[in-house]
């Protein structure tokens, strides 16, 4: 067992814990891995230095590194492993917003909802927007390159992120990128480090790009016969233009969420789209009205478009419920493959191929116009055999999205959930590329093991 | 002197080129530098197979390799090294088109102008738009982060960039990326590559996102009796809004332009502004009106506003021509500093400060609506101490641009030209970390030496 003593006495007051009660409440994310390994202290800091502080004591001590945002990891990104210091940037909180430069500056800690929120005040828009958007924060967004519904339009984190200030795998902190829009010197490190899931340094600022505000969106939900009829909207409608919002939930998951919210959703729909414009003017007006041909052109047995945003919200929200809904079926493995647009048809059919012959539940949820589906794999922890089949229908679904030439995450990040599947998307000369600038920058391997490689 | 027989033997036909007369027209790019070195062959690929050819003797023989697309570099980033293979991806030419997944998948010596061509011909657009849009090529593009006009509300080349095909230092081929609008797969290879100036790999392939058809655009030009009311009034602009072009021209480029193209530009303006709106019906109307009012509360003496698309393009032009122009005065040492926007009155102001400390003429454009300026450095090369002076004046244009938290390369690059002044941008550690990736990636250092480090 490692001496935490000397971490202990390099930061000041209750910043290192060693209690196991409160270490216990870092262990796992929402990702829940029951093989979650025992850390030998939470250090809570409260400025960059503390971080350098941190990973200085482990870079001499041998010792691995665990960094979590909020733990809303659904991959295992941020779960930790045994011997190993969690670090939990909730504590290093505070934002400022530029509205010259249309920037603000976020320490890690900071929500995406409260990025959102000191936005807006001062009439500005921080677009992505992961469905736990209220509960994850900023730095976790940008160590896993976190989508969300807007994507589609509005591109994911990487989009927004300018700046970053990393704390590297040997205790130093490092400034990338800044304020300006364009920066060509040097290697794109910043973009690097986005979605690197901490295994090559800690992120402790973000500095990211605000766009003017959103305009008011109209929303049009189609109500189709079958996931097939509606994925093959979503490729019409994408053909022909670029909608705010594209989202898709099956029949299981409708009624997941009918149950929840008993909102009135039709519980014998195959399939159900919700699609946003906030194209303003007449634009908005012709791009609604090609959604609404496109949905009833395929099949849609009802068409319903508002431009009150309550209403539309309220779809947003019974599509953002779907995961905590479908979670009351049981326990779920959480799937986020992707396709090239063309193949979403296939790759739905499939997943109900693959849950009919494994007889498991799947429900499918997805921001479809993008091609990112969730596969929701639902299970009795308690019924072995169910259990297998579960994990069994888990693979048989991301070998069917590499085999499209797709991706095993769309937006949650590998993690350790999905590693043993990322081999097969990238290929051996990938993941060799991936180990050597791993091994660049982190030559004894103490930021987050076990993920991703 | 190396013996080349073996790489001629193993590439057929033409492929190979020892003639000097026809090696001379490769060994330097459009930042003529006079100390180009004298490379020793020239491949002419038209597979990924042949560069990995050239890559792999290159490799086993330790010969340097220096690529170039079509030669546009500013910043020296594809001048001839003495001993090098030069590998031109001239020859290298396709471009496929997919609508439902609004990507193009191009071959690298596809110009960018028609790589925009071919994504009309579909009812498609591919923003970027550097200057040197009709000559340079889509590879040359991905290997420098290409930005351009339309930047300011479109981003820049990386924001396109969905998939690469790279051949690396070993002469393995790799495939990053792809078709998926998201996908969180593994470490950002592909946006690492992007923007690496032909430092870590070969770009083989560029698979580009494409966006609708940009809606027709409204001009508005303005005309200021001095820099920092022109540039002031920028500010009030990206303050309120995001235009989708913002460009800045001085006075002794409006009239280097005007001495080339005789279209009317008012010789005696202090600056001008050509603002672009996109924004379609009513929230056009109200941009519009902002940005002729922001102008007209920062002095401007001219507001002229049209829809007319040839009038706007006749500005743009205007705007695309002053480098060209200016350098009928003599040679140019070419700028490419921005800072953040806030910082943009100063840097301008800043400019005028040096140019005549230094007794030299330094014309000013910029992509101005995010901080990125040209400083064009005009000098007699016949004329030893103006020359001396020149480069004085290049100095402490990026020193200002460093001192303001501002970058030495918005989009041109480092090349050979910057790279004596990244690490007072970047700093020791970025440098160091930027040295470890290359070293990772490229153990013996023998892609495009002398570039960035």
């Amino acid at each position: 067992m490692v001496d935490v003593s000397a971490l202990i006495d390099s930061l000041p007051g209750p910043m290192v814990i060693t209690d196991p009660s409160i270490l216990s409440g870092y262990r796992q994310d929402r990702a829940a891995d029951p093989n979650a390994g025992q850390p030998i202290a939470l250090v809570r800091p409260l400025t960059t230095e503390d971080v350098q502080t941190a990973v200085r004591w482990c870079a001499a001590s041998g010792v691995p590194l665990v960094t979590r945002g909020a733990g809303t990891s659904l991959s295992g990104g941020a779960t930790a492993v045994d011997g190993a210091v969690m670090i939990t940037t909730e504590k290093m909180r505070g934002i400022v917003v530029d509205t010259t430069t249309r920037t603000a500056v976020c320490r890690p800690g900071m929500l995406n909802v409260e990025v959102k929120a000191a936005a807006a005040a001062h009439g500005l828009w921080y677009p992505p927007d992961p469905s736990s958007f209220e509960i994850c924060t900023i730095g976790g967004n940008a160590a896993t390159n976190a989508g969300g519904l807007c994507c589609v339009k509005y591109g994911v984190t990487v989009d927004y992120v300018l700046g970053l200030e990393v704390v590297l795998a040997d205790g130093r902190a490092v400034r990338l990128g800044g304020k300006q829009l364009k920066d060509s010197a040097g290697l794109s490190l910043t973009r690097l480090f986005v979605g690197s899931e901490g295994l090559l340094g800690i992120i402790t600022e973000v500095t990211v790009r605000l766009l003017p505000p959103q305009a008011p969106a109209c929303t049009v939900v189609g109500v189709f016969p079958s996931v097939t009829d509606a994925s093959r909207a979503v490729l019409a409608v994408t053909g022909q233009t670029r909608p705010a919002m594209l989202e898709f939930m099956d029949n299981t998951s409708i009624n997941a969420v009918e149950d929840m919210l008993n909102m009135g959703l039709h519980r014998d729909a195959g399939a159900m789209l919700i699609a946003q414009s906030d194209a303003p003017g007449p634009a908005g007006t012709v791009e609604i009205a090609l959604i609404e041909e496109a949905f009833l052109a395929h099949g849609a047995s009802e068409v319903f478009t508002t431009d009150d945003p309550d209403e539309g919200e309220a779809f947003t929200v019974a599509r953002r419920a779907a995961i905590p809904a479908v979670e009351r079926r049981g326990s779920l493995l959480l799937e986020d493959v992707g396709v090239p647009l063309p193949a979403l048809p296939a790759l739905v059919e499939g997943v109900a191929r693959i849950a009919e012959a494994n007889d498991v539940v799947i429900a499918v949820i997805a921001h479809a116009g993008d091609g990112n589906t969730h596969p929701l794999i639902v299970f009795d922890p308690n019924d072995d055999a169910e259990t297998r089949r579960a994990q069994i229908a888990f693979d048989e679904v991301m070998g069917l999205a590499v085999a499209m030439g797709g991706t095993i995450t769309g937006e949650h990040g590998v993690g350790r959930l999905k590693k043993g599947w990322l081999p097969a998307q990238l290929g051996a000369d990938v993941m060799d590329l991936t180990a050597t600038i791993k091994k660049a920058l982190d030559p004894q391997g103490l930021l987050n093991p076990g993920v991703m490689l």
